[in-house]
């Protein structure tokens, strides 16, 4: 029999179609080689990208030349620039305005590495508090609403280079996800006057069916209602509503700045050994430009191996099938040495 | 310049990348083949489905044996099943209930085709018709909300078999999509007192600037604000909120069965045309089992070729970034002689 899941959150529907299943083993990735000429994002091609907004160099080696370690550039083919005004305005009963934004490249590692598991654990520190730095950045800009930032890896996952880095786009509105996100938590939290996302953690670890890595800071985990087979969130154990309140200037922020790096790392690797390295993305979820700190809202990552075809089915409802049950994912998981 | 649209009935707002674009005749799609051996959806092979639910064959012909013209069988791996209690229950924070709904296989055809446009006009009618009969069955099941009718074409589009089938999925819950585009439908009715569907194919119309196929009770057109290149949706010119009152036992009924089916299949042979035969999606948007006749939703087709990948940005905020202006696939497909 399957089963229907509500995420408490979003109000979206899963289907968990076991019967449908193969093994966790069976979900190991066939992979397409990509072929790739000389790649803009290595060391020594820093003129091939735009020039750089930010980079962790030393302070006598010259921008946009060699010796970074990771290196912010805008996207070459933007989908939104920084230039002009928003421009709002009605066409008849539509709704429009210009492409106003930012869409920027964070370069992970000077060298060609091809995942972000390869990097050192200070070198992925680095690529975080350059998350912040640009969000931070971003959020000056009052034309601005809201920061994603996110990864691409793999072809089948929308990354056209191999090169290991991630990306921001920044938004002159509110996206409708979080929204929905937000407005499912505030609910939760009217009723019951606490933060779903901190009682929803309390429950993992007492019940310990879904967590894939408990840290002291962080738990990574498989969600109750997943969308997608090996669907993992990272969530703080402590309540914060803003990816960027994390300050690594304060002694506690530094240490859980470092075990943030640390968890993401080893449950990418977690995921790369027991799918044999799929196409994947991760967004981090965060609050946007215009709300303060809130008791309602919690930070997070939700990664997700791309694995399954998304069909009429989940474009008509936004309801999922997925076959495999994120208990057994969790445990296949968390077992798995690395 | 790249442009935000927002949908006016989801609220989903859009990129329109057009820097970004290749040319329409660009977007061609290059098909793997897949490959098979017997197919069990061909006329004689009855027995290697399960037992027929519908068919349309002479009254002389035995049941799930050959002469049929269009049949209707459960899916033989089905996402949910009918047989049960909902069983609706929470556990923790969390809530679930059993699988409990219909996933059924319309088969559309007898001869191995491998597109809905290969099929005759009455034939076309009738795997609509069957939609028709089998939303009505479903309907008077008092623990499903919800049917939805969709069509995956191609293996990246979610269809394991090439022989043409639609299939449906009867759900106990009413998925967030379909609420959200109700809500967004009766907002705009609250405030203006019409359905926004009429008003925006009064102004596409008048436009003309998106129009692919202007008929006498149907127009196909490129949506304001498309997710992905080639969207494309068939509206209805008069209001109906359920797709199931178009009954073909009222002539005014069947006249409008009759151009369904032959826009349907004309603006299917465009996007064929234009794109080789890309891997596509179509899904029939109509009202949950809930909901008497209403005047501010209205009942629609949207048509998806498959051509982008979603990646992190989109499942991140639920805004997608299309290429693709809408007023250039649309004057591109108008023109296309079939």
């Amino acid at each position: 029999m399957s089963e229907l899941r509500k995420d408490p959150v979003s109000g979206r529907w899963i289907i968990i179609a076991a019967d449908r299943a193969k093994r966790p083993q069976d979900w190991r990735f066939k992979r397409q080689a990509a072929e790739e000429k000389s790649c803009p994002f290595c060391e020594g091609n820093e003129s091939t990208t735009p020039p750089e907004i930010l980079a962790y160099r030393p302070s006598d080696s010259p921008k946009n030349g060699p010796g970074w370690r990771v290196r912010v550039v805008p996207n070459k083919f933007p989908a939104l620039r920084i230039e002009g005004e928003l421009n709002k305005r009605g066409v008849g009963l539509y709704d429009m305005q210009d492409g106003i934004g930012a869409h920027e490249v964070i370069i992970e590692t000077p060298r060609h590495e091809t995942t972000l598991t390869a990097l050192s654990d200070e070198n992925v520190e680095e690529v975080i508090h350059a998350y912040q730095l640009r969000l931070a950045d971003l959020k000056l800009d009052k034309r601005l609403r809201f920061v994603l930032l996110f990864k691409n890896v793999g072809l089948a996952a929308g990354a056209s280079l191999t090169h290991s880095h991630s990306q921001l786009i920044a938004l002159p509105t509110v996206p409708r996800n979080v929204l929905l996100e937000m407005q499912g938590a505030r609910d939760y939290y009217r009723f019951h006057e606490r933060c779903i996302f901190c009682d929803l953690i309390k429950q993992e670890i007492e019940d310990q069916e879904r967590v894939v890595i408990e840290g002291e800071e962080f738990v990574s985990l498989e969600p109750f209602a997943p969308r997608f087979p090996f669907e993992t969130w990272i969530v703080p154990r402590h309540h914060a509503s803003h990816f960027e309140s994390m300050d690594p200037l304060t002694s506690a922020g530094r240490s859980r700045m470092k075990e943030f790096a640390q968890i993401l790392k080893t449950t990418l690797v977690k995921l790369e050994r027991a799918l044999d390295s799929p196409p994947c993305n991760y967004v981090i979820h965060t609050s946007p430009f215009d709300v303060e700190y809130v008791e309602h809202y919690h930070w997070h990552v939700e990664i997700i191996p791309r694995l399954t075809r998304v069909a009429g089915f989940e474009w008509g409802t936004g309801f999922y099938i997925n076959p495999v049950p994120p208990e057994e994912a969790a445990k296949f998981l968390q077992k798995l040495k690395v």
